[in-house]
Formats: C-alpha cells, sequence, structure tokens
C-alpha cells in the first residue's frame, strides 16, 4: 500500500551519520531558480542521490526517462559531503498539486530534515517582478531574526512584504513551519522576470549562497547558459524590432 | 508533525482564567468590514495576543513580516481584560481555501470559545449591495430566537434572507454551528459596496456593537480614515467627470 | 466537535417506530422537481420534522430564516404518518459541494433509511432535455429488475441511457449505492427544460408518484402554480415578439 | 457504509485459482484506445466477469443499462482462462475525477495484481499527437530495464520523454507505483490524433500486444469498424473542401 507520502532512502544510507549538514530545497517554482542553482550544484560539487519522495499530492503521471523506463513524478534527496560539513539537496519535478498538499509535503520534508539532524535550511526561489532584469538582486526572508544579520551582510535584501504576494510554496512553508518547529531557515529569491527560465538570476542566487557557506562553486557553466540565453533573447527582440520597421517602411 | 489546525497560546496563558469573557470575530471578508472593527478595537481599547492559529486550510505561503521574518498565514486570538468582562478577538490573515475547510475550522473556533469559557459570540462581517452607500445601515443575524430583541434594540436590522446568499464562512458558520453546540452568537454586518475596504462601514459597526458590550470606544481614527478614503474617491469621480467634459467638448 | 457528517433525530422520535415505511427524496436539482414534488407532498399530506442533517459537503453558509435566525445550510427528515404506512421525506436547500462528498453523503441517507427499516426509496427529478416541454413525461429507472414492471405500468418511461448523462447526485446514487446495500430503490424524473423551476413536471410526477403509493394528493395548488409561471412566461414571450415587430416596421 | 474503494468479486471466484496470469488495463483516456483494445479483446476471445469497483473518486452519478437498471459508475474485472495462461481485464467507465484518487485507485488495482498474483501488467493507452495518423505507430514504456529489449522487439518504440507529459492515470501510474512494489509493467500506446475515438490506433496495439502475448487475436471487426469511421471522416473532408469551393466561386 502506497502512503500519501512516501520516503525511501537508498539501501545502505544512515540517516544519522551525516556531518553537520545543513540542507537546500530547491523545487520548481518562479523562473526555475532554485531549481537551477541546486541542481547546478549538484552537477558542480558532486552529490550522490541517498532518497526518493512519491506522494499522491504530486501530479498523477510517470515520466519517461532517458532509459525509457516509467517513473513516478517524484522528489529527491541527494547529499554532497564536504569537508566541514554535508549538504543535503531537495530537488524534484514538481510541489503539489492542491494546497493542502503543500503544508502536508512541507511538514514531511522537515522530518527529513530533523532525521538528518539538519542544523540549518536554505530555500531556493525567483522573485517575479515581470520584466527582464539586467542585473538581479538577492531578495531573503528568515524564519529566526538571529540568523538576519548573517544573512543580510551577505548581500540579501530583506524587506517587509518583498515579496507581496509572500513565498509560496515549499521555498516558504519551510520558514513557516520550520519556525513552529525550531528549526533555523532562510529562504533566498533571485529577481526574475517570472516568464523564463533564468540561470542569470540563479546565478546571483548561486554567488550569494557559496558566499554563506563558505565554499567556492564554480560558477562558469551557469554564466555560459545564461549568455546564451540572453543573446538568444536579444535576437528575438532584434527580429521583432527589424519587422516592425519594415512594416512602417511599407506603411510609409 | 504539524495537524491539521494546530492552536497554540502563548507561554503562560491560562485559558480558564478569563472573566466572563465574549468573542469577537473579524477575519477577511466582504469590504473587510469585520477585520477592520476587530482590529481597531485591539489598537484603540488594547488588547495582548494571546495564541496562534495555523491550518493546511489557510493558503500555502509565508509572509514578510516589518521584522524580515517569514510567517505562515495565520489567524490570532487577542485579550482585552476588561473592567466587567474580557474580551477575546479572533483576527487573522485568511479564511479558509476549501468548502469543508471553513466547516472545519469555525468547529475549531468553537472549541477555543468552549475552553475560553465564553458565554457570547460577536462575528463581524460586510453586507454587500452592489453601490456606494452614504449612510450604512447595520444588518445581523442571531442563532438564538432570546437574543434577537436585544441585538434590534441597538439598531440593527434583522430580516429573513438578508443577506439573499447567507452568510459565508466564519461569520456564518460560527452561528450556525455555534446553535447546535449550545453558544449564543450574533453576526453583525455593516452595509457596504463590496468592493473597496470601507472604514465608513465599519464604523457603524463599531458603534452598534459598542452599544451592545456597553464600552466606549474613541471612533475619530476609523473616521478619520473613512473620511480620507471618501475624499480620494470623490476625486477621482470629480476627475473622470472633468474628463468626460473635455471630451465632450472637444467633440462638440 | 462536528463531524463530517451529523445526523440529529429530534427529541422523543423513535427511529424504530415506523410502520412500513418509505423514503421520498426531493433535494435540489434539475428544475428542482424533486425538491418541489416532496415539499408539496409535505405541504398537502401533512408532515412532521424528525430530523436534521449537517455535513461539511455542503455550502460553508448560513441561511437566515423568517425568524431572523441564522442556521446552517442543511437537509432535513419529515414523517408521514400514513393508514397503511408511513412516508419519509428527505428534503434539504443543497447536494454537496464535491464529488467525493456526493457518495458519502448519499451512503449516508442509506444509513438513515436501513436504520427506519425503509421499504422501498423513491428519488425524485427532473430530466433536462433543454427546450420547453408542453407535457412532459415522467422517465425513471430502477436498481431492481423485479421492481421495473410496477413502474412502467404506472406511465413510467424506462429506457437505456435515459437520460445520457446519467442521474446525478443524490437521486441517482441512492439507486446505485443501495442496489450495493440490497436496497430497492426507484427514480422518478420529470421531463423539463432544465431552464426554469419547473411545477409542470413536477406535478406530472406527483401524479405518477400518487398511483404507484396508491394515495390521493390533492394538486390543485401545484397545477395553479404551474398555469401562473406558464401564463408569465407566454407574456415574455409575446412582448419579445412586438418588439421584434417594432424593430422590423421601424426598419422598413 | 461504502468504502473510499469497494473490490468486489463475483460469488463463486477464488482469487488465488488463476494460472500464470497477467493483467491488461483498458480504461478511458486518450482517444479511448485502451478501451477499445481491452473491450475487444473481451468480445473475440471471451471473458468471464470477475469482480468490480465501486469508488468516491468515480463521477457521482449512475448509468441506466439495457436493462433500464442503473448502475453506479464503476470499473470492472474480467477473466479470460487461456490455454497457457490467464488474462485478467480491467475496463470501466472512467478515471479518478481528482489527483489524489488517480494514486489512491491504482494502488487499490495493484493489490488486486497482487491478490490475483499476477506475473505482468500491460497499461494500454493512446499517444496524442494533435493531427490525423495514417499509420500509427506503437510507443510503450516499462517499468524495468530487463522487460524493455522484448518490447522493443515487438515494433514498439520506447524513447526518453515520448509521450512528453508524461503518461496520465492509471496506464501511467501502474507502472510507476508497480515498480515500487516490484511488479514489471509495460505500457503500450498506439498513435491517435487525441480528437476522436480511434479504432485504427487500437488495431497496432491490439497487433502489438497480441505478439508479445503469444495468441491470435481475430482483428477483423476492428478493422471494419476503422474502415468505416476513415470512411466517415473522408466524407466530412469532402463535404467541406465542396462548400468551400462553392464559396470561392460565388466571391469570383
Amino acid at each position: 500500500m502506497m502512503e500519501d507520502i512516501s520516503i525511501r532512502y537508498v539501501d545502505g544510507f544512515t540517516p544519522g551519520s551525516l556531518r553537520n549538514p545543513i540542507l537546500i530545497e530547491g523545487l520548481p517554482g518562479i523562473g526555475q531558480v532554485g531549481k537551477l542553482v541546486a541542481e547546478y550544484m549538484i552537477h558542480i560539487i558532486g552529490a550522490e542521490k541517498i532518497g526518493e519522495i512519491h506522494s499522491i499530492y504530486f501530479p498523477p503521471h510517470v515520466i519517461i526517462e532517458e532509459t525509457g523506463i516509467a517513473r513516478l513524478t517524484r522528489n529527491e534527496l541527494y547529499l554532497h559531503r564536504g569537508e566541514c560539513r554535508d549538504i543535503v539537496f531537495l530537488i524534484g519535478d514538481y510541489q503539489s498539486t492542491s494546497n493542502e498538499g503543500h503544508y502536508i509535503l512541507t511538514d514531511a520534508y522537515l522530518d527529513i530534515a530533523e532525521e538528518l539532524r539538519v542544523g540549518q535550511i536554505f530555500t531556493l526561489g525567483g522573485f517575479g517582478v515581470g520584466h527582464l532584469v539586467e542585473e538581479p538582486r538577492v531578495f531573503g526572508a528568515v524564519n529566526n531574526p538571529a540568523i538576519r544579520e548573517g544573512i543580510e551582510s551577505a548581500g540579501v535584501i530583506i524587506q517587509r512584504n518583498e515579496p507581496g504576494g509572500g513565498i509560496v510554496g515549499a521555498a516558504g512553508l519551510m520558514l513557516g513551519i520550520g519556525a513552529l518547529r525550531g528549526l533555523d531557515a532562510v529562504c533566498l529569491m533571485g529577481e526574475t522576470s517570472g516568464y523564463i527560465v533564468d540561470p542569470r538570476s540563479a546565478a546571483v542566487v548561486l554567488s550569494v549562497l557559496s558566499r554563506l557557506l563558505g565554499i567556492t562553486v564554480d560558477a562558469t557553466q551557469l554564466n555560459d547558459r545564461a549568455a546564451e540565453m540572453e543573446k538568444a533573447i536579444e535576437g528575438l527582440i532584434e527580429n521583432e524590432r527589424i519587422q516592425k520597421d519594415e512594416e512602417l517602411s511599407y506603411i510609409g
């Protein structure tokens, strides 16, 4: 029987074995910023998969993988064993399809954090502004006044009602429910239009996060991807301009 | 583990310690009338926070407070210790996101009322009429015939099917479920357009409520806010009139 | 604590005391046909209220009654004590707001039927055809082949896939779940446009139902109401015709 | 009391009595391809009904059968006793009305598969491409790498992200949840426009499935139905062409 939420660690993994771990959440969201950062970090600094989460609150379908194997939509846990401390990543295909599910899933994520004895949580996301942003800033929120100053000193902007609509989904609820459970959590949000997948915004979040963690993550590939994307967008805008000019000369 | 609805009193608060308490509900609703009244009363007569309510039935996001701290959407309990009796206020960010949640949350609010030994409940709201109202009236409903006359004698209009669509959410259900549980409850609704936040409507509800409670609440600030708002609306209307005249003279 | 569905009998009512009872369901639905028939029967042949049903699956609001009292949306049970047998009526404000709730409520209605030792169930509804019907027919369905012939001999049309979309809500599910529980049930549906409350359709269903029950129900008031309604509709159509003629003569 | 999902075997059926059984799922879906194949196989090779599934996750209505009997929307189990092995078919009126219900129902289907000691599961569906397909191909997915080659050698195309939106509902989830429960499952999808019921697509899926099962199923009737349908569609297209020509000659 499948449970509403099932968490399965890979064989041989011992939840209590981590060294001073922190948790980084990078689930899908605005501009896919959080997802980009977390998956990029896993790619660059290296991390092994330690678990999977399935739930009736995820969309009811399977995804066909490269190997031709159909698998349930899911969230995943990855572990990077660092020199000073371990980093657990929470990534995945989707968030909840229902309002209630967001709460119930986040609570399960915090159960995992507690089981792994996570000391601090970083949730990552995008901060949608509705227009293209040349030099995205990083906005943030904390769930404990004691950790605010440290975050701000890394260049993160923390302001009342920013974003105005609050932080929706796991990136927000891990702070909110975390506070009730005594778990410190920080949310970092890269400014982004909200219209496109945004590696530029991800790059600035990565930069701030690396500084906060005191680790070095080579951002070259992420910056390259951002540069390619910006070139493509400029091309689109230029084309549109030319087309408009032609229309005008035709009229004139 | 988070429960579907969790109620947390502040440390040191003893639920059984209240003196002859009544409960005033002012959650968000039509014209934010109930919310305005309850929050204004807390502001003017003074009340200390005694508890918080979180629930999976609230929208799944956090709000960034002035201190930069992210907190769950929530409802709150405040306590005013009066000379003759104590007043408990139920206010908050949101009501339920689902139909079923409205019932389940209201039932939890009534559990609180019972635990606090509340003698009577006042729920506050707006009565939407779809047009601007110069001199709003106060409509009402009760859940016990024995208390109707007292409410009407304070100038409240109680009529069948007013409002026609019934009273939706906690303001209504606290009367309905309250009756099943033997708790007396009154709903007071200020006439309002339903299109804007309406401090004028809140002021008349406040006036009636003060009379019913036999207390004095200085309404100056609320009236000032209403006056400002009306001035702003008149300005908008005047601007529109001028613009129309200009368009006409241009055509003519 | 409120349950998901709560059934309360009036004080002094003993569920096991009925004589050879049948149950007639007349909840809101297409053309309000079932509701009209059941409420009219209660009005004409007389019935006393024996119980109330409240549920989180009903819309989350209260209704203000004639007495100014706010009460939960609800379903009600009425009892007519007849010479040969008793008739229980199930009427109410609403059906379920969710798909699942329809099943769960219907199952509760059948619990009541069993507790009252009901021998047969009649569910009433409208059969929507999308146009005005001068002489509405009565369509039907049964949940036990053994009772089909008796129903057809009273002039009820029973046909495969009529209605094509099936019978939605309690009127249908009481047959479907009833069959699984061994309870005989019949659905009677009066042909109706589906656009308006239809006392004419109700009158023909009443006529068939009376015949099936072997009782006489004076239909004068229901027929009067139908006649008034038809006159009003004819007036509307005539007005529209005149208006069109005037427009044409104006153009011509 | 009705359960959320109730499974009833017909009297006399013993779940443990099957010989080397496989399960074929053909519930409603894109182009009704899976449903067409499974129901056609039951019709041609013969199978007896062994069980019924009812659920609060199905649409809340009853269907009037040929016999005039109203029955709940349902899923059904049929059993074909073959020479080498038995085949269980899962067919039905609907799938779940909610996201969560898809998971919960599929888990129940897998409970059945385990109870019947099913060795392999085949789920059938359509692969929507948004345009008419003259020679539909069969796409597939598996939930165990070990069975991929056998499926591909029967002409099934297995590719990453085909279909791009994943496989929704029971046809997909039986693979996904099946993998977690150690049950091998294959999904076969016939290419189809997705706009119409598609017997041509069903015929190619049937052909592949027969090959995989090593049985012969006379496809004549299914091909006839496909041919009729294609003729009807050609007629519609021709009519439209003529109409357009007439309009053009009228303009010209």
